[in-house]
């Protein structure tokens, strides 16, 4: 069996299977309090499983300290979120059933997940966006998640803003970043209620398009991916890939002349093929592969 | 012996030499005119050498074809020059001389060489942009270059504009993007002048430096390296530097919180250590590497 953990800055979802893709044995879904508690309660949960338990997976809210060889690695570093300043988060996981735990973004762990089992099955390369409390950006390039200095902070890119917007943004870091402009609560700063009560014909899903088809063309100038994932609340509105597809070949404007841009757009810029268990799927993909790395 | 070519644009260099950072045997430079004729100057450069030559590296201008199944892999293009649409590189050369030809762009070149041998030894992950006639990026990732749907193609991001510069852009495509505003012929189309004459208190330098620090905090924020490389005719300025990188740390405003970025950003964002030489060594590593793929 393998444990999964997402663990996310609002809530944690654990989740027990005997393979990333089957349907979990059991699953748990809490809200996140101190480190202490909501670890502890994660704990607990894998207890019963124990002599099963091949290895964990977390796929975390960040920044987190990747780097195998600091003395901070599987620590969820430098976040605002009260309490988890340098948690340790593989650590008591570790410690606790003494099994090999995997540990990256939660969006690269998405990454990872819609790429071996979801909307990114036979490519090598994904870019996975989830656009809701906040925004975070993952990517599996030629099959590896990329890591790096740090590790990929895309939810923080500089966008240009709409003509016709007159929203400030509201990141406390850079103001009118990509988070800043279109994550859930910045859709509703903007209009007065939530993204889920805007009716489709709303011009909310205009700027949130504009700004979000700067993301995928951003990414595909960049990383060159051959697909480009965007879950997360906010995305749960049919009408916002169309227009978001729409507005990224505006911005490429045939620069990038391949025919997965220029002809099938609707397979390259896509909703995540496993739904919301993109997350807890990607967690579990972690465990997996720590499993076998450990071999 | 590895045989090595950059092949820009304006002009192709041609090396011989017994590893990529030995003195080379033989160097040559030749005008890019017509495929054939630019071709069949390379191979007769080569000629005198068929005898030790184990593989040719070919670091390119592009869009070029990387995918080896495709029945135009080793081709440039896309590009808009005038009888290099769709022109077979890697062909002429395999065909003459049997040997194994690394194939790359100009900028996946350059940055694979500075990684192995300049600025970014000891580094997994570096990003190389050129700033010259056009602007070009490239990466490796944990050793890896980044290929994907098509190839990076960072030149072309977009990018805010400076509240002060009121210069339209000139990229063809996208009017104001990175390269739009920032190549060379964009500052000289600005000031009237070439950079390399303008003084170096000239206010063309903090534009130039805006554009660039917007590319490396994007690819901060997307790729993570360990190294962002600046080269290219524009950047032989040494005042450009120091202001890329305090507009970098202006920009991601704290929220990357690595000392790489805020303690050490002249280790971070750097010349290129080969200098001039990056794109011919990177060139003459494509070979080698095809070398060893090829055992």
């Amino acid at each position: 069996m393998y444990g999964g953990i997402e663990a996310g800055g609002t809530k944690f979802i654990c989740a027990v299977a005997a393979s990333p893709t089957d349907q979990p044995e059991a699953t748990l879904t809490l809200p996140t309090t101190t480190p202490d508690e909501t670890l502890g309660r994660c704990i607990a949960f894998f207890e019963p499983f124990r002599a099963h338990l091949k290895a964990i997976g977390v796929a975390s809210f960040g920044p987190i300290d990747l780097h195998r060889q600091s003395p901070t690695y599987g620590f969820i570093t430098t976040t605002p979120k009260p309490g988890w300043h340098y948690a340790d988060v593989v650590g008591p996981l570790r410690k606790t059933f003494g099994v090999p735990v995997g540990f990256d973004t939660d969006v690269n762990g998405a990454a990872l997940g819609e790429l071996r089992y979801g909307g990114g099955q036979g490519a090598e390369s994904v870019v996975y966006f989830t656009i809701g409390t906040g925004i975070g950006g993952g990517a599996v390039i030629d099959g590896r998640l990329i890591h790096g200095l740090v590790h990929p902070e895309m939810g923080h890119l500089a966008v240009r803003r709409h003509p016709a917007d007159t929203f400030e943004g509201q990141c406390p870091y850079h103001q009118d970043c990509l988070e800043g402009m279109a994550c859930g609560p910045a859709i509703k700063a903007r209009w007065g209620r939530p993204a889920d009560e805007l009716p489709s014909d709303h011009p909310a899903w205009e700027f949130e398009a504009y700004y979000l088809a700067q993301a995928a063309a951003s990414v595909l100038l960049t990383l060159s991916p051959e697909k480009v994932i965007f879950g997360g609340g906010v995305m749960h509105q049919p009408q916002l890939f169309p227009l978001l597809r729409k507005k990224t070949i505006e911005i490429l404007n045939g620069y990038v002349q391949h025919p997965a841009i220029l002809e099938r757009i609707e397979s390259l810029i896509i909703p995540p093929g496993l739904g919301d268990r993109a997350g807890i799927t990607g967690a579990l993909e972690l465990a997996h592969v720590a499993s076998i790395a450990s071999i």
